[in-house]
């Protein structure tokens, strides 16, 4: 008997070995170029619903494929075709732009197509080559562009307009303003029709110049950037309304109550298109003003509301108007958390529509009837993200999306179904088309398979700690696949740390990038948690870090760290910190204000002196460094640095237009002031990080630069 | 008897041991400092005779000290008095500029003092703040100046002349040109009797611009500088003549036949001041004419002779007239070392008064008389260096220098008495007066103490090899002070292997710099060898790495290499290469081409591709990367840099403007796309090498790092 068994349990046990021992090794390289090595899980790429219908498109590997809500094939439009039209690649196919009436509009060159599916016909519309910021009006087909500082318009006819010509390069027209702040992404913007061109202008004749060097060149070319830096002279904004008909373009009357240098954000068009709607902030940020213009003289006509924070006012969502009516829907954090306020074109609150002690997060429309109005929200676990149907009229809110995770949501021209791609820690995602208002209703248009299945990679786990005033904080702890208690491991702390950014989110993977899981594997504990001031928290978790950046984010990293130091399993003497951006300025912080406890980092783009930041998210969490001169001393890093124990690797994009090189290079002069060695890269061509095939340098410079200082000397 | 011998035995073997412990250890700190710290053997400051007589001046403590032949002080002035005219404190006393006629000539702030020591009277000249290139006439108290481009005359009486104001900066005036190639390191030049300046002016129109970045400002700081590239734009030079009598300029008639860009060097007057004369070369440097101008008119007169070589020609000294007469000395390489050749103003070669296998230096004076000319040179060993009479008439030939070293030598104005300063491998220094006609002459101003003698350190040896060619090469090995020839040591080679310098001389320690003697006390051996190229050797030997720089001289570096490794105590495992400048290129050169042989490097400001390298003496030794594409790709760094196997350390100056940052960052962006990892690092505030009290951090940057990373992987 005994030998009977001795031979199965041997085979048992062997054969678990050979699994484990079958499994790949994920490299870093598998890690860094995850996403073209289909080492994440497959989604529907370009997926979109038409503008008119409700029919979807995305984009296959042979094909553009339109579907409806059942699945069912409506078009099927083989890239052979786009490439024969295009005289492109199938590698480097353009994405569809816009969708509807029976329409694709995509753009590849400086040519903008409009190809008609029913009728297989195309259009094209030549635009200069150095054409950009194109902003296409679907049912005109006119496009709306900019050349270098000026704004045109072109027609299907192939016309060209000037909507302005400036030869002052300082007149910026059709571009983002604010340098992307208060959710602006852009600088155009049609009336619904298409009868009018609304569009940003900036006047940045007082912004400094900050001087790149462009060392592809001989001689090296300076590449002199306009930089708004902290305190100092910034864009003066403003709003232009084009009317192709006519070809004029009459400016918005300027709101001087909001002072120099203000704020215009989030612009909308009325639901006629009579009206514009802004809401203008003062420079400080703490004062809003939410105002009525008259599009056809552009004349200001009303401030609807204001809204005051001492801390800051940050308005990221324009109005949405609820269809069939002359009132609109406006998230506001003035209770704390984002909340649904419904108003009316005079201005009057109506109602207060949400009360929730969580952030909702966007706005994605309504029922066609203005009945609903559907959110996007965490709900009350702010690691996920959900679906909610609000009722306009009463308030009466329900989560729509059930399954635990994170939910991306595309909300149907009809507001009665919505296309929901969504994924959790553990699993891997599914994308499927459901209804609003039909809880069976759903069709499952792809299930991703887990594609790391025959990689050994390790586990993340989710914890929850109390952290500075006893707020809960979210983190994740990624372990290698052999993970043995009885071990010591050493441990990298990634780190952001910074406004509008969550890092620790229930998706799949847990949010994290591949090369966690490879660092893990090395024999790592790879750390991070959310503190104070990261986003999807609510106002008064974030703007504690107001006037102090760094401060208290700094204590909560700690916090994590003092958790994490009670497992046996943590070697304590071996701790590295490593970040990007706001994540560097955090190292750097760290570094220098707990130098004992950390054995070596790594600051990549680190902001190190708040002053040589830029006016538009500088000055909403620091003031001006003549406003809060003791704030700023007490965040550089410069005075610090001499503090630092640990071996330090900084490294910056040399063409970096967003932490200016200065930054670095500064600090590193302050560091041989005071005899302190550190080590410093850069990247001749990066901007504010590394993308591309240089990734996997970056990435080694940092891993490699960790594993090898990363113990006590 | 056994009793009594030994405790003396072990009192012996005590004493030895308390001498070895008892003798102090060279901090890296104090070799770097070793300057401020009297680490290097005294010298007597600012050591010079008058104009006018057989008396000299230098600096001590307290005074300065004016002294006769015989060593006995004629005026000692107290440091204490010029601080009460200068408002300065002693420890920043200004050195004086010249001195003669009973007077002292300095600088302090933008304020030039007359002292007349016998009268003690002051008299001082106020220049603008931004006065700079100051060139005193002594006799006449004129003093020339530049204010940025523009060139002016100050009189005693405190009035100030225009000599040329241009609102062009590209026309600059009284400054160097050529970047001080042809041994040019001034712009202006004072007929003997001080009724004429003559000053080079240099429009650089079609110089490019380089962009440098200045980050001690807020933004960050365009600092834009003119750089002539290899191959593209360069400098138009011209002479202008000021009369200050009659307050005109007269600008010499352009040299043609020279072609664009030609050069325009070595500038002299004429004995009686009624004509001028240059060296002037083509942009290919292969091509010398010696020409004679009229100063009232500023016509040219004749082309007195030509050189011309297939290499180059590089005239780096003036014609000097022989007093008393109308001929010159001239100093040629024409038959591949430097010899002298008397010359009459019409151009007739009257004789060729020296033959000698080896290098003149440089033409010190002649006796009053004109009997006799007195040259530097290095005599039979290049690593020396000492005086030589030669008898104008026939060219018999003195050795005056008899001690065995490196003489530096200034002779008296009447040609009969010299200063000489010098100094020998293990000769700490000495400072004499002697005569040029009478041997035993000798008044001893200052004998030298080791300043190094209560230290433990280690010993320089000098040897020579066989090199390329079968030349004789000479090098230098730093052993520490315990040295063990039964332990294995590892070895830094230190290279420069450039043009003009030599680094192996018969000098104090070797010429070695004090950190040299610290690594070898860490347990290193400090290696280096002078190759082809090197200066002091001769044109052959020098003119072999022509349009292949870094080629010939790696292969020397490995010869010697080769030789070091047939000693038993080198660990061929451990060999780092440092080097700064052409040495960074050299370095570059040889971790890219023999890869296998080093396993570290540091490069510290280094030419990477030399088409990013000046005109003038790039275009040299490379000619132009069109003339040369073969060679600059042969020779550039960016595509060998695939090959690097060594931890390798690159440093740059972020202000450099003699190697611009862009050789050591467009490195990287090869490396990086070559997915090659290398370190890098920049002193913000450097030029083009890092002085003062930065250095020591410097020097921790390459030493710790080459420690650190000297071994196989």
């Amino acid at each position: 008997m005994m030998k009977k068994y001795i031979p199965f349990v041997f085979l048992l046990f062997l054969a678990g070995m050979l699994t484990a021992q079958n499994k790949k090794e994920l490299t870093l390289e598998d890690a860094v170029f995850g996403y073209y090595k289909d080492l994440y899980p497959k989604r529907l790429s370009n997926l979109q619903w038409a503008e008119n219908r409700d029919v979807f498109l995305f984009r296959t590997d042979s094909s553009w494929v339109i579907k409806n809500i059942n699945g069912k094939t409506e078009k099927d439009i083989p890239l052979k075709l786009i490439r024969n039209i295009t005289n492109g690649s199938i590698s480097h196919m353009p994405y569809v732009r816009s969708f509807g009436y029976e329409t694709i509009a995509f753009q590849k060159d400086s040519i903008v197509y409009f190809y008609n599916y029913q009728s297989n016909k195309f259009a094209k519309t030549v635009l200069p080559e150095k054409a950009n910021n194109i902003d296409i009006h679907l049912k005109t087909r006119q496009v709306a562009y900019t050349v270098d500082n000026n704004l045109y318009v072109a027609t299907t006819g192939g016309k060209h307009y000037a909507v302005v010509e400036n030869s002052d390069k300082n007149i910026v027209s059709g571009q983002s303003i604010a340098r992307n702040e208060f959710g602006i992404s852009k600088g155009t913007f049609w009336s619904p029709e298409g009868n009018y061109l609304a569009f940003y202008q900036k006047d940045e004749s007082q912004v400094d110049t900050y001087p790149l060097v462009d060392i592809t060149q001989t001689p090296a070319a300076l590449k002199a950037i306009k930089y708004p830096m902290n305190g100092r002279g910034s864009e003066e904004p403003a709003v232009g309304i084009y009317s192709p008909a006519i070809q004029k373009t009459v400016f918005l009357e300027k709101f001087t109550q909001a002072g120099p240098h203000h704020y215009i954000t989030n612009l909308s068009w009325g639901p006629r298109g009579k009206f514009i709607y802004l809401a203008e902030l003062n420079r400080d940020q703490n004062h809003l003003w939410f105002n009525k213009y008259d599009v056809a003289s552009g004349k200001f006509i009303k401030t609807l509301f204001e809204e005051t924070n001492d801390k800051w006012v940050e308005p990221e969502h324009p109005a949405y108007f609820i269809p069939g009516t002359q009132q609109f829907v406006w998230l506001s954090e003035r209770d704390g958390f984002m909340n649904l306020y419904r108003y009316d074109t005079q201005g009057n609150l109506i109602r207060k529509l949400t009360n929730n002690p969580w952030v909702t997060l966007d706005i994605l429309g309504f029922s066609k009837d203005g009945k609903y109005v559907f959110t996007l929200g965490t709900g009350q676990d702010p690691r996920q993200q959900h679906l909610f149907k609000v009722t306009v009229k009463n308030g009466n809110q329900k989560q729509l999306t059930v399954e635990k995770g994170f939910h991306q949501v595309k909300i149907s021209p009809s507001g009665a179904y919505y296309l929901d791609t969504y994924s959790a820690l553990d699993f891997p995602g599914k994308v499927c088309v459901k209804s609003t208002q039909n809880k069976k209703f759903n069709t499952i248009l792809l299930k991703s398979e887990n594609p790391l299945k025959d990689y050994r990679i390790g586990k993340a786990e989710f914890f929850s700690i109390k952290g500075e005033f006893t707020d809960i904080l979210y983190g994740r702890i990624i372990k290698p696949s052999n993970f043995d208690p009885n071990r010591k491991y050493p441990v990298l702390v990634y780190v952001y740390g910074g406004p509008h950014v969550q890092l620790v989110q229930n998706r799949w993977l847990g949010a994290a990038p591949l090369w966690m899981y490879w660092l893990a594997e090395q024999g790592y504990i790879v750390f991070t948690i959310d503190g104070h001031g990261s986003a999807r928290r609510g106002f008064a978790f974030e703007s504690i870090i107001h006037r102090r950046l760094g401060q208290i984010e700094a204590r909560d990293q700690m916090d994590g760290l003092a958790y994490l130091r009670t497992f046996p399993w943590i070697d304590k003497d071996r701790i590295a910190v490593h970040g990007w951006s706001f994540g560097g300025f955090m190292t750097l912080t760290l570094l220098t204000e707990y130098p004992e406890a950390f054995t070596t980092g790594v600051a990549g783009g680190p902001v190190t002196d708040w002053k040589w930041y830029e006016v538009m998210y500088g000055e909403r969490y620091m003031d001006t460094y003549q406003q809060n001169p003791e704030g700023f001393k007490k965040t550089s890093i410069l005075p610090k640095i001499k503090n630092l124990q640990a071996k330090l690797l900084t490294i910056h994009g040399y063409m970096d237009d967003v932490v200016v090189p200065q930054h670095n290079i500064a600090l590193h002069d302050a560091a041989i002031a005071n005899g302190i060695q550190m080590d410093f890269y850069l990247y001749p061509r990066a901007k504010h990080n590394v993308y591309g095939k240089r990734r996997l340098h970056l990435m080694k410079k940092i891993l490699y630069y960790i594993m090898k200082n990363n113990q006590k000397p």
